[in-house]
């Protein structure tokens, strides 16, 4: 794949992570794994585990050779347990035995998806953690940057273009959260053909707790987590997944469409660092970190949803849940990784515009402080008739601050304290130094 | 609502937790909450409080008429507001200046939501532990019995009933997990017109301290979390929600294909307590409990998609993606109620038939034991030898417990005992043990 | 319902259409049908036919009492047909043998929902003309009105308001036209009690072509088109239904969030009929429609993508895929027909500010026409010399009218010719006489 | 792409048609034929539209460049431009002025989209021809041949094999007629900039008639359809496009479910041509085409719904929501083709068991036929008492055929004739020869 249709993910780190060789290698890792776990336990010779282990290289094998023969059997590991066994029968007949003992496609498929997730994991928490930073360094230097807070597409009251900084950050610490939690317990698969091992123990002398002490050794030697139980139909992992990246992209995805509406030609609050060129119109600079952002942010939620569908697997191994999640868990992964690591750049390089922010809080001519002036006007006049006063004022269209139907119940000097929306900003700046404190 | 379209949910606890009026009881407890806890620090009246607190009981509301006045501002707080306002001024018109002061809609009703959540998730998590606890009944009695264990839809090698049993329990413990880990983190929400809490700031006399305090003052009248930012376009409460609820419904949903694919006339291996009737055919005794559970597994991870887009919430309240949390919320947690609530019926009252369990083991001749004889033999034959004499023995169909392609290699009575599936199954009775030693 | 959780739709006309006692009238409807068919077949006595069809009131029934019976069947129907059964014996004892003839449920309830269908989606399509009608105003009185055209967020090049308009019309119209083509042929469901009509032949004297002739006086006695083949599990309709819904919603969405940032306060370039008040904010006039309609946008697809999957349906009759439509269905149509008729009210209503749209369009100091200038510099300097000039020149953010690098190559009243934003509109007016000749 | 992930899709057709290369030709030739439509007109010179056809050949360039340029512009058509522009000056330096002339990036690569979704629907057209061709076969070779209906899992009366089969090809057929209305109204995408063509024109004498001239020849160059309108922002194509894939990859995926039902061990009604190996289990075979379909009915509605929310695109083009649907539809039309080669070689060689079939109706003791006992025992007892022997009948497990509380009212002749399942097939041979006279 040349990554010419998802520009968010082309040359990031996460791409080759989750490329269709690194899924090769990872299900080669899990072979390999296996046998060093069984030797361990002393079910498969050491030297077999040794050259199993050195001919899990997915350089050795054809990956498209590979995906066609998986039509036969509705997946890639039956012919590539043919082709490793192949592979350590000419290194060493005897180690030829030993491969894939005892085990069953799923068991390696699934181990395999998880290391590839979790590697796929460690390079979107490291970008976020260059997003969080980057938007932390924003909080901190605009805590007290006025900035037209906006509701429903409308000016409504100040805050500061800190406190927005420091919500796409704490929406960036929870997608974290979310993905330490899960990453940390990804589990190996072990069930052998139906989910009791009993392939394993067929090898093996020892009866029940001998499926305990491999598991724990092919957790150890793959670093994932051990199993609560054998899961080729309990998709507690694959589901958790969807919902951890999708709720991460649309934590970016928040970012990224707010940095669309204040880039806007008519806002101009903030501008990329390295605006997009046009192929036609040479004056634009577009913000294209924050499009492909937005791009992963509307497709994984999508795919998400069919991963939480893996959990309707029927019987001990579903026919096609199990094999749908294959595709739409890489493309997740993959996207995901692209929005982190161009939100990464997007975060470190934005730039604000406090003189644009400035001039679009005086645009409204004091409307944007109306709340304020309520508040005060109320205990005064009471509140049907603040409101009354405010409604026919704010009608006019004229500056509120020279407003003679306000100009009645306040001072000059007063009023036009009250309509500085620098001195409406409530607790955002208190709030920024409360966020800034967390860490994910 | 009559529950018409939906008998999944239909006249179970959740269904009256998210009514409308639920919710617009919610809401005013939210006013009312808000009142006390602004009380508490002085910024309004004991008295005030009181009658508010009096005042927000939802029969006194015509909720039609908010509903339909919602049209005018595409929620309905604020003509709960103005009614909320005139039943107090009714009882004492110095309080009414306190309603809803400082405050602006979206508080209201995302602090409501967060309680009708909360609500509904107790009464779902009620029906968890009943589901789990009938699944762990099911685990212990049949932990050793025998039963197909089955992928891609053929039987491949035996389980045990009690080990089905103990993976539809652990999906459910999965599913309370998450919930648990939700329910206790669902925050009120507390910003103001923008974020700032500047509209409540502007009452008192105290700066941003006040906001810290009327935050947690909230909480405390709420019962709810405290928040860590205003979250009013930070939509994490909302999204871990779906996910939380779609994850439930899919673990629930795992149970019931299962029971449906388990209840099959052919296959018959478990019945439902009180089958359903049928319109037209008076022997059949339909899986009605199975069938409802899957049917909010079809649906509920659809409606979670729309709650994870909440995330994309543009600017200090979104004009949409706010709104459409709703309903969504709504149907995914009086759907997931429904199905947990069916699920707990159905988990305590399935019996399994383990004689046809038996019998459906005998139908492939030993077949379903290949994999043992394949391990068997191979270290007499060789792995290509012995896979071939037991590929040419099943394509007979003749049981190979007596096949002389096998007598030549196995004595009868050891042939036997190997073809016997409660002999092959592996360490499915210690996993159930293990399973039944964890508790959500 | 209420609808206090869906503003869009609360008090519109499809509500009453869509409710829980519409459907049960509608089944009641289906039955009525059914027996009048097989009374003009001679397979049920007219008196019968007569007797049923007084009987089938929703009003004589009990909707909560049938939603709360239906949990024991998984369907509401076998309750309905007691309940009828029961009230046509009160009336005439031997009609009631001839209630729910050689039917099933689903004949009833399938039949049922494609009258809700039918009748929902009239409405609907009475609104989108209504919409269209207000667009095709909009397109024809500002024909010629400049606007900026944005592309990724930031003015590209002039377009005008009513190629906008005319846009927004043809998605109403492409929707109208989907909807169109499907309400034509939404047919009656019959099919007894597996898809062969067995039950219904067994109460006739002929064979299989009376199967033919009930389909066809069933049809005539609903007013719905006649059947390819029984679909209990062939869903089509219910597929093409949350297709063209989901259009219908997306169709409006676009048009919504289009209004939506063409409301925003820095734009300015439309505002609402009737903006919606702020609980808090005195000055805000919200696009309150903008948001109803997006949220309808935000939702249906969601339930769409559930509607599609019920095509997944095992056997001759799913266990829960076809249970899982029926809230689905209702709230897409719901949602949708308050989404047209709020999309309605906004096309009639909208007010377009054309001396905004001129402002901003300056803003830029000619930049949205640097595209021209760059097609009339290259035939003079090269297409690299030309782009180099308009990248220096842009960079400055000097009007390019006075720019002198521009100057050197341009007389000053070419160049400020070129620069006019009105004379850059393309095919824009020939486009909307184009677009407004065209009719769904 | 190894297609390693998707086994549904690897080698077949489509696979090739739609890889980044085929893309990318794509595209190449969407800027060759708006060259030479220029040229028609008489806006670029003969000599430059041929030397930009010639250098237009996919294999002159890097498709993992472009992929990585792409990063900077959010599109890859920026940078094949360039890269197109270079390649054609080396050739004829006076021909590169002529690249791209007026054009945008989006009119090319929607352009290319709808060459690439033509080309793959066309090839999944053919396939659906031959899954509809093998299943009519079925549904003519066993129009009589009984099999158990199976309603909610359960067996409810018998049906034909054949009208099972005939309802799987209408399916098909529905799927082909929404595919052929679509593809035949895919249309070339011109618009310019900003939707207006100013670009184009600015290179033309003429006024807005040339915009219609040149979307005619574009048109009449690529074989697409003309536009309605440009539709850089009115993303009707691409949203039909995601609603017919779904129903496709649906209705295929009916016809899967269908086949792993009936293929169950226990059930063995059909066989597939050719079952998978299993990788530890000698004895398996599995349902390996019925698998991959189903897959690919997993995946693409999700996908699709992502196509759908592309019409919420805002503007003249969208910053995210265009560029989202590039990777989607690439692979919704991926797995559809997959799945329709798939289901077309599943088709042809499924292999009936009329022997199981009969075997399994005989599996209830005649319950199966329970339905007719009561039509014909109602007008004798009463509807009520008839309904009572048969729940008593049927609750002892006895056959119905000897079961002595029906012999008090059959004779025994009657009684077993109307227990024969042949029996009591309904209309299902007569529809099953309507079914097939219809074609798509």
């Amino acid at each position: 794949m040349s990554g010419l249709l998802s520009p968010v993910s082309a040359g990031t780190p996460v791409e080759a992570l989750v490329s269709d060789e690194a899924w090769l290698q990872a299900m080669l890792d899990a072979e390999a794994a296996l046998a060093r776990a069984q030797a361990r336990l002393g079910t498969v010779p050491e030297q077999a585990a040794a050259v199993i282990t050195r001919c899990a290289q997915a350089a050795l094998f054809d990956v498209r050779a590979l995906a066609l023969a998986a039509r036969r059997t509705a997946n890639p590991v039956v012919g590539l347990v043919a082709a490793l066994t192949a592979r350590v029968a000419e290194l060493d007949p005897a180690s030829a035995e030993y491969v894939h003992r005892g085990s069953t496609s799923q068991d390696i498929l699934d181990t395999g998806a998880m290391l590839v997730a979790r590697r796929a994991v460690e390079a979107i928490r490291a970008d976020l953690d260059r997003a969080a930073a980057g938007l932390a360094g924003h909080a901190a230097a605009h805590r007290d940057t006025p900035v037209a807070g906006r509701t429903l597409a409308l000016q409504a009251v100040p805050t500061t273009f800190g406190l927005k900084a420091a919500g796409w950050r704490s929406l960036v610490l929870d997608a974290d959260t979310r993905l330490a939690r899960l990453a940390g317990g990804l589990p190996v698969s072990l069930g052998g053909a139906a989910g009791t091992l009993a392939g394993y123990l067929a090898h093996a002398e020892r009866g029940a707790s001998y499926a305990d002490d491999l598991a724990t050794a092919f957790a150890a030697e793959t670093g994932l987590a051990r199993q609560a139980l054998p899961w080729h139909a309990l998709r507690t992992p694959v589901a958790d997944l969807g919902s951890a990246l999708a709720f991460t992209t649309g934590a970016l995805g928040k970012f990224a469409v707010d940095v669309l509406t204040l880039a806007r030609t008519e806002v101009g609050e903030v501008v990329e660092p390295d605006g997009g060129a046009s192929s036609a119109m040479p004056h634009k600079r577009n913000p294209v970190l924050a499009t492909l952002v937005r791009t992963a942010a509307l497709q994984v939620p999508a795919l998400a949803t069919g991963l939480t569908q893996s959990l309707l697997s029927e019987d001990e191994r579903s026919g096609g849940a199990w094999h749908a999640e294959w595709l739409l868990l890489r493309e997740a992964l993959r996207l995901t990784g692209g929005a982190a690591h161009t939100a990464a750049q997007l975060a470190e390089g934005l730039v604000p515009q406090p003189e644009r922010m400035r001039q679009n809080l005086e645009r409204t001519g004091g409307q944007v402080v109306s709340e304020r002036l309520a508040a005060v006007l109320t205990p005064r006049l009471g509140r049907a008739a603040a409101r009354e006063a405010l409604d026919e004022a704010t009608a006019t269209g004229r500056p509120l601050a020279e407003h003679p139907l306000l100009r009645e119940h306040l001072a000059a000097e007063e009023l036009e304290a009250l309509c500085d929306p620098a001195g409406y900003l409530g607790a955002a700046g208190h709030l920024v130094d409360r966020a800034l404190r967390h860490t994910s």
